[in-house]
């Protein structure tokens, strides 16, 4: 065998170091993102916490109403994710608990159920069909980038759910909240989805939207 | 000047041409598409024909209930575009009319106004506000990807834009479609959207749905 | 139905909203830019007039004796679009009007044509293939990314059209302008192309360029 | 509110159904593959459990010695990953139970603890640093795309987790196997790492590799 | 050390080997290309010798006229690098030979003088800025992707050079030969670059144009 | 022909000089990265040495153990490659020289040798075979990403290649680097490489690892 040297390796290294760090690019969040993320922390603060994060351990605060609680591990709650193409969050749902209709702009969701069970659905977009399928522990559904789905408890105990995303951050919109929680005029919410105007102000007046 | 020789040319041309013409990837619609697209047609079937649309010279047919038209220019009606990460539509809005709430999942659209005044707006997703404008003649608006949006007359007269998408396809998930003409259970349309359920029952009569 | 509160969806946003506003990415033109476009400007500071241009409305300023004006809405001009994939420019073609040879390294163009009738026309790299309509109102016609394309007044009156692009910023190299209105020093110039010495000298010296 | 008809949906839809279904693109398994993924089941042939997958419920054989089970869920398992970016597998770790060194060439890799006591670790590229962490129940992790990687039960139970890649298929290159386990001459093993050619053969013998 | 046990091994190699290889994709010509690239060969019938490739060992043709000749490896030479983003030529330039002004519509080039002198410039788009340099042995230059570029010997001694690209197929559009040497319409040529009839005629008839 | 005036481009050029010069991005080391890569120094900063780089003229100091010296010109050494997509490093190997087994996380390499002989190899990852091939002069061998590979100089006389990659800053990870020149604790490495405690030892201690 070749007797080793450090020296050709620091050579070999030296090359290569002069690069940028680019295995990863830790968010510095203090600092404005752009079209493909946050810019880098220096690779000297780096440490193996970047890479760890606990606070899934925590479940989001389930609301006993609609019964649904999130806990994120997006790029602004684990920064290491900025560039990587991937995020995750954590799924609660009570007894008969759900999560509205909404879509992902920018990702694909992959769900895993870990307790209980979960009817999960989406509708495809220009095909307009329903794909709705019960899932229970391990099982696992695909839901594809910005098309509407939703998920519901089906069991009869409370049911867990990891969901991973193909993006750092896969953006969420609602369709109850883009409809009836902020400021879009009653008149067209209701034109445009084909709402009776009651049910709107309705809506709005539980969901807290004006105008 | 040197003289030129026919020779030298064919020379470097054949290095080239041996490649793959890759300059674009006409449709081959009679198969399979894969994730990035269609096959392409062999490219000495292709004429300047392929390049050229007229479909959009036509309206789309006007509901007068409704008042919107549509005539699409994506892969489907213009192979050219397979591969190229661009289409666009033609609308066609008659006095009062409007297009519903929809999202594209696939890309991003740049609407432009040719004749009449229309209101155009969208919702943002994690931070849920409403961003609209009236346009007038020559007016832009740009609804980034996977974001719900409408449009509607808000003149006197017949409106007509045209709509540029940054995919061959972008899709389309209109939410009272996807809500209300199509099989989804009506408990759980009602259910993950906070619909009255006679609204959904009403709806989905109107609309076709069934369930 | 459930009776909604306010509360759970303020859980449900608190996830979301700790991430990066990443719907949309409006440019901070004051700050360099990086490969993927501009840092994005704060989103409290965004409303509706970011997505929103007017500049469509003037034609760019017409030489009489070229006869073409382009106004463009590109990621400088309207900073909404970082990001986002897409751009688009208003083209007026007096009569006799033509845009000389050119390409657009970045994106492809798809192009309608809203007022008389003009001639558009791309050569294929690799095969050398020349594709040429003639296009009249509300015809399309796409010039796949990089490659030379012209366009011309084939009418009797004033022409308009729209080009959209498939990226911010498409990049513009116009045949004449890259060869006589520089520095480029002239024998090089000539032997590079073909073209006689005194064809060279002519047109830089028309042009402006120099060398 | 209007008067709906089906008639202008059909019309909406008409002009997007023509398009090819792009939300997804389930893949065919029998035709073959090109750089972006397999060519699309045909969509009138897709249900809801072409999105579903039950073959997590099975752990992967935990072979005793080393104490490591995988049970796969990407395109070849679930073909409706196909394009979509994404995919998961289960790992049950015996107690003392581990993963060799391993690369995923094509994916970033997000590890979630559901059990039991974990400790991963990765190393980085030009900079050689080793980042490890212990995770526990619900701890996350993230490995990026490319870089060697272990996980070892740091616990006295079985562990039990849940990694997702941002690659329908990461691919997975395992340093032992690698060096080893095929037919890579032993000479060159040891000279391109310096090992001992007697380790070289050692492990070859073990792990059933040649020449 | 663990004792190892083949069985193991082939268990987390079957949760693999059950996927594609998609290491690699090496193009099977015979099917049409989509996209991204051609349909794989299936990976059994790959072996060693499609990674490589003999053919620069042979430089292409010199013309004694222009004096240049170019040997590519590109896709459709060396089928493996299809979906690898990288391809490469060979060039030889004669005493006084040059390469004509052309671009890659599809990929940058990186371009490094193995004997010899070579002058290489180009010109950037919107800043229509000439950039040239010579180069000697072992020095390099980048062009980024779609501009117009050149490149001529300026030694007293044959050159030789290897131009890499980001791209296995980057395509290449020849200014003289994207003007003269088809049947692009004499006229329209001279309108749209400005140069004189008799000058595009003279060129047609050298390069064997028409029109 | 049209009598040419220079306003008339000016006009033009001014709605495209408005845009970013995005032809290029010359990186500023100076600022953060981010994941696309760095911000873009000035363009009225940028001059034709930006884009040329003399680096590999000087071979990487070559150690008489290890035979093997890289120069390399990656986006650190030539900051014009930033968002460029390619990269190119010279390797020089004594006689008896070799490269010792490692990957490029973030790129497919392409060599070509340019003096003496060379034996290359990689190995897939899913189906763990070995490609080797020993290449001549003007040979060239394509190693797709992510996967590891060795060289060695199979001749008598020393010899030398160029290697391009199809990222800026491709990453290298060395194996017995990664396992045996940091601060890997002992027992981890051997555990997860099957390697004797004793190899792991020995290797460390000539690498000058730790723990």
């Amino acid at each position: 065998m070749h007797i080793f040297s450090l020296f050709i390796f620091s050579l070999l290294l030296a090359a290569a170091s002069e690069a940028l760090v680019q295995d990863f690019c830790v968010a510095d969040l203090s600092l404005p993102a752009g079209p493909a993320g946050y810019p880098c922390k220096k690779p000297a603060s780096v440490t193996e916490n970047d890479f760890f994060y606990h606070g899934l351990a925590t479940p989001g605060s389930i609301n006993k109403r609609v019964g649904a609680g999130v806990a994120s591990a997006l790029d602004a709650q684990f920064p290491a994710l900025n560039g990587l193409g991937i995020s995750i969050l954590r799924l609660d749902l009570a007894v008969g608990g759900l999560v509205p209709l909404h879509s992902h702009p920018a990702a694909t969701e992959l769900v895993v159920v870990i307790e209980g069970t979960i009817t999960l659905g989406f509708i495809s977009s220009n095909d307009n069909k329903v794909y709705i399928k019960t899932l229970n522990k391990w099982d696992i559904f695909v839901v594809p980038q910005g098309l509407l789905h939703f998920a519901i408890n089906a069991g009869k105990t409370p049911a867990l759910a990891f969901a991973s995303f193909s993006s750092q951050n896969p953006g969420i919109q609602t369709t109850p909240v883009a409809l009836f929680k902020n400021n879009f005029p009653t008149e067209l919410v209701a034109k445009t989805t084909f709402l009776d105007v009651e049910q709107v102000k309705k809506l709005k007046a539980l969901l807290g939207g004006t105008n």
